[in-house]
């Protein structure tokens, strides 16, 4: 029997399964004419059912359910800091994917899903995306679609399933559930949804803000490791680092002991306080913005759309200002790809650190851009192995997006690392992904662009964006 | 070259190495007289440097270090719970085992450290076994020898390196890092360390009291996964077991599926506050307890000895009330062993849920005993493969004592699972070992115990005991 590695492999090896790229795009374009939606700018006062605390100034839903907007206190081990508004939902979601082999080749059952806050409105989703609230129906709305094969007793297989985090810089200790499962029998796809295969889902990947951030999560963490031969000596290399036991710099137990120490060390410690009371921030009936008006800002939006199947409804969402710029800088090492990771420490994790990619950051005034930056602003056309801008979760987010960048590097980049750095082998590093709290959401995404320069779509560029 | 899993095997075969047993032995027996200590009760007020803060009754060491005595509200999702006291001690440690090879083999530099609440006063412990507040030289004592292995750049190579939990309803969020070290140049052993092999740290696991929790855990990390041939049907199946690539009644993405879902429904919310507010217990000027007597006391200790090398000290102390029961039901299953694992829900867990052993409790007046404890109670000796009364960390706990048992069973428990329990391969529990919060401290512990049943000393029962 093969294993679920090898048959995602061969998926993502594939070009088109039962449904064609042109029949992908159509739906998606279609979708987006369809369910285009119109955001107008509120007050937080005109929000129905959410309201806002008197004495502590935190929005929040009436339900008690969804999530609230409230205020952090961030500490660094010298005592100096800073305060921010943050989104809190202890609710643990479910991120499902349902794949299913179909002619003899496994496929993702993807969904076409509208967000507030996506650019482009819709993009290809996991099958299921829920929150707790969604699926006890706290919002009065329809069943959510397919939720049953991730429920107990569904008698799915489990292909993985992790709990993992969410943006530190924005959510209070959020995390969700990433789960694959495969069914083997057929389902009624609906119009939301299409079978794709891998390879296809990591082709509309190169394209800018299509496939939203649920299903790269996902991905990173289900066994996918490889795909279609290697076509240079960059993708010989990825091939070669995403073998099992290849030839690393470090090994699994000093990679384990480098993220370690790096939790021990961090010492950050954040505390939830009034939204009401957080410094240098700014709130207006419509808004709470950073006095220097960087960061991000936090809006009240009605949201409402053309089509039948949309209802109206309103919400709070996180603003960020500007485009972010999350990169991995890749290097081959002796043949065998590595790239550097980094101790990224953020108040909203729960366990304080976190791997990140090696440059992740939105340009401040006033702030020093981090260590590697120059590198990636300066990497050339060529050694962008992928290069595209994604956008972050659109329930919370509106028009959260950053540039996502492989970046091939060579000896200008040393092997000895900086404080707080590490070269590891992308399989030591996705192999840490099916345990909880590893890697942030954007490493993970990351592993999932790094990934996909092995899927059927490489080494095509970005033409998919130019069709 | 031997992998460190090969050669840490070859070290759990082995008999004596650098270290006659006898030597051991002796020099247990002459520590144990020289550093004999005497605990003497006395009042919370009298700890020298230790003070109750009067606003909230908080017991505290007056540099702020160490550890600290609160109180805990714990409440479950349907609202009720209980209220107790609680160690505070955020400050992680280290537990560091330095090994290396002697004539061939690996030996593993033991210490015989003294502890106020160890049964025996002196036990087994890893080389190095020390809080920040240690090797910071808050307690003005002495340097912490053989420290500079575990610090970065000593040179020394990591074989094993994690953060794990300890007790989850004594202490709050507690962790410490487990590590060991292998180094490749003689080292000065001195009078509180000797070289022995792991197969003797195996053997004077099955004396009572002898071999410390930090031994156990740090052990219970390292990949330790064999030992000697197996000399029966039940060890025959512990080898297939421990085997990688076992094959598993669950698979490995099931097993974590089975732990992220116990993670997520478990829903246990827990808080500090005042140790003087906490509901149904009682305080003296000598010690907190329960008012049914239950559970455990706080009390207040000065700490003496004859002996030149230990100078008296003072601290509070936890005192569990009663001998605690950890056991592991062990089944072959078509050849290969498996354990029931239990998602152990404790208050004082990082992240809510972590594996414990099958069975694990104190018996307490007026509540029932928790499920399989009957099986436990009525195995026959012949059974029970593992029997040995282990104490728990000397430094915090006074006299916490717990029979550790590994208990054959057959047919009798049913391969279908009650929920919250999920029958695993050995090698999958170990798996989980190397990353966080998995398993707690009793069944890392128990993990120790059942691979040590492939160890050189095996199959001799408790012959060391009656030697």
């Amino acid at each position: 029997v093969p294993s679920d590695s090898r048959r995602l492999a061969l998926s993502a090896a594939a070009g088109e399964g039962v449904t064609s790229d042109a029949e992908v795009r159509a739906w998606i374009d279609e979708r987006r004419l369809r369910d285009g939606l119109h955001l107008e700018r509120t007050t937080f006062d005109a929000l129905p059912r959410w309201s806002t605390d008197p004495a502590t100034g935190d929005v929040s839903h009436d339900s008690g359910g969804f999530f609230a907007v409230r205020g952090m206190d961030v500490r660094r081990p010298d005592g100096s800091g800073w305060q921010q508004p943050v989104v809190v939902q202890p609710e643990v979601g479910i991120l499902g994917m349902v794949v299913r082999e179909i002619d003899g080749l496994l496929h993702c059952l993807v969904q076409a899903k509208v967000e507030p806050g996506n650019p482009g409105a819709v993009q290809l989703s996991p099958t299921v995306q829920a929150t707790r609230s969604n699926y006890t129906r706290l919002h009065h709305g329809a069943t959510v679609r397919h939720l049953e094969h991730f429920l107990p007793g569904s008698g799915a297989r489990t292909v993985s399933d992790s709990l993992q985090s969410e943006h530190g810089t924005w959510f209070w200790r959020k995390r969700n559930r990433n789960v694959v499962v495969e069914v083997d029998h057929a389902l009624e796809d609906g119009e939301d949804h299409r079978w794709l295969t891998v390879g296809q889902v990591q082709r509309f990947l190169r394209e800018d803000d299509t496939v939203n951030m649920c299903t790269r999560t996902v991905l990173a963490g289900a066994p996918l490791r490889g795909g279609a031969p290697a076509h240079d000596e960059f993708t010989d290399a990825l091939a070669a680092g995403l073998a099992p036991g290849a030839r690393s710099r470090h090994s699994d137990a000093e990679v384990r002991a480098w993220f370690t120490a790096a939790r021990v060390e961090a010492g950050m410690e954040s505390r939830l306080v009034p939204l009401g009371s957080v410094q240098d921030w700014v709130r207006t009936p419509e808004e709470v913005f950073h006095r220097d008006g960087g960061h991000f800002r936090v809006v009240a939006v009605d949201v409402g759309s053309a089509s039948r199947e949309v209802h109206r409804w309103s919400q709070p969402l996180l603003a960020p200002v500007g485009v972010g710029t999350a990169a991995l800088l890749a290097r081959p090492i002796d043949g065998v790809l590595h790239v550097l990771a980094r101790a990224a420490v953020e108040p909203g994790f729960r366990d304080g650190v976190e791997i990140g990619p090696t440059v992740q950051f939105t340009p401040c005034p006033g702030t020093p851009d981090p260590l590697f930056a120059d590198v990636v602003a300066a990497a050339p056309a060529r050694a962008r192995r992928f290069d595209s801008v994604l956008s972050e979760e659109g329930g919370r987010f509106l028009d959260a997006r950053c540039r996502y960048q492989v970046v091939e590097v060579g000896e200008e980049v040393p092997l000895a690392e900086p404080p707080g750095f590490c070269w590891v082998t992308p399989a030591q590093l996705a192999d840490l992904l099916p345990h909880a709290h590893y890697a942030d959401i954007q490493a993970r995404t990351l592993v999932t662009c790094l990934v996909s320069l092995l899927g059927a779509g490489a080494g095509r560029g970005r033409r998919l964006r130019a069709a």
